[in-house]
């Protein structure tokens, strides 16, 4: 596995930088005293369209040339990944198709035609999805991009946490949820040339270990019928990301779903911000694992906001 | 009515300045585009305890003389102004005593029981709290501390606008939720010594208006079996508040309990952030009076952040 060079993480920061936003870093001295530990939560549930995979998407299409661009781009995504593609289209005035299972939540679909997206329903199977997405730019000639499991987005991914470690200094950790791997690959690539020797904490929901079993077994497994309501890390990772994961990640950390639940909450209610289970994935594994962070200086990235406020966990 | 001159505010501010936390001031690129405004959200939801109250309540105490603090403070309140001067009692280290109803919500006296204040129960009537405050300040020898109708908690209030109209200049409009007045009466005094030819616009349920036939008839009204969501704003104005609003202010604006509920939903969905519906009822009077608002750059104090997330009105 070729590591990136720092160069082109930083060409990635500044060839999105004006599509996107410099999210905050916060701190809350209440979560502090809770975890006896100095976290530094990196808001990307504040970026545009309200999760992180909108510098990977805008990352991978600014890099397309007018004639790669010219017939638009797809994807196959239920989640934040559509959003960001459409958003990233509809900014640099291209078409995107986004190919979505026909179960997917109206309020998802609702925010990708909101982007001027055009949806192509399938049956929820992956091989459905594969399908769909192969006659869709066979039709159309629009480019693939891939959720995470391409180079262009997981450079575009590891902005977040450039972000993080130019504005905090000496992160003894950070820490990153983990479905397909591009945040975590992004987070970990940042990390080892700025910060090599902050720890790099991959976080995953017991019902969706794909990751931490990989990693155990040292090739991909593949994600079986994960049921967690962090749906954003259902996805399994992809030959791009494993590699980067298996080289530069300390350790994969499990939670429940009631812990995930439970970090969620104290987000919520101590820090007033609205993140996705997923993101509390990540906070979850602080709570856990308390001893591991004590007196430490740790990062976290809170992947995204998008929650379906009709149907919350509590 | 004397009207506070600015060095009162400015006292105030480097009084409370080690006490509490400098809010940030928020926009949102997608509620501008929808209002055709610039809008600017000063976040008192991320102030200590989750609201403004947090201002008012450290000014007046912080003022108290050794011999005064002595027996520590008292205040009948079931709601932010509870939590708020426990909290400032505890970071001056003196015993708070807090008058709730019998019926106040179990996750609110938990809050005031975890800043260490000492909570008296009385039946839910506002004749049994007076009394069952001077009750309290008999036995103990507390100090009252009127949860808004005092002048160094109007001018602690007022911080909070003075902070927004320090980043934010030639604001046109600056809006505020209006209860008992305590945060319009402060906010009112910092525009008109900082920005005086912003317009002062209270916001108030037409559940609880009492604050609009105030200034209608120019004598306090009662407020009278309020029934509204905004809990914050069931109190009726007190003759240190309303002087000072019936001077500045320019107008309040009535809006219904669904709008309330629809406006607070768009802050959470649109910006991530959690705030309660009292903080809502100001955006609510703009996506109702949108032509009023249009092109205008306005100031909204968004005043707390604290709900209980079991009992969600979506």
């Amino acid at each position: 596995m070729n590591i990136p060079d720092f160069g082109e993480i930083r060409s990635a920061a500044e060839r999105i930088n004006p599509y996107i936003h410099r999210t905050p870093v916060l701190k809350s001295s209440a979560i502090n005293e809770i975890c006896n530990a100095d976290l530094y939560f990196k808001c990307e549930n504040f970026q545009k369209m309200g999760a992180f995979k909108m510098r990977g998407a805008m990352n991978a299409v600014l890099q397309l040339s007018d004639s790669e661009k010219k017939n638009g781009v797809a994807t196959h995504s239920s989640g934040n990944f559509a959003q960001a593609l459409s958003l990233a289209a509809k900014i640099l005035k291209i078409k995107a198709y986004i190919v979505m299972p026909s179960n997917s939540a109206q309020v998802k679909k609702n925010a990708v035609l909101g982007y001027g997206a055009e949806i192509i329903e399938c049956e929820p199977t992956l091989s459905a999805r594969e399908e769909t997405l192969a006659k869709v730019v066979e039709r159309t000639g629009a480019r693939f991009i891939h959720p995470y499991n391409d180079t262009n987005v997981i450079l575009g991914n590891s902005t977040a946490a450039l972000e993080l470690f130019i504005e905090t200094s000496d992160l003894d950790f950070i820490l990153a949820p983990v479905g397909g791997g591009g945040l975590l690959a992004g987070t970990a690539l940042a990390s080892y040339h700025l910060s090599p020797d902050c720890k790099i904490i991959g976080c995953e929901p017991f019902a969706a270990d794909d990751a931490y079993r990989s990693l155990e077994t040292g090739i991909i497994q593949p994600s079986i019928n994960p049921n967690t309501i962090a749906d954003g890390l259902r996805t399994s990772l992809g030959d791009k990301t494993f590699p980067i994961i298996k080289q530069l990640v300390t350790q994969i950390v499990r939670v429940e779903e009631t812990e995930i639940v439970e970090a969620m909450r104290m987000i919520w209610e101590r820090m007033k911000i609205i993140v996705e289970p997923s993101s509390a994935v990540a906070f979850a594994v602080i709570l856990k694992e308390k001893e591991l962070f004590r007196s430490s200086r740790t990062g976290i990235i809170l992947s995204g906001g998008n929650v379906d406020l009709g149907h919350l966990p509590f």
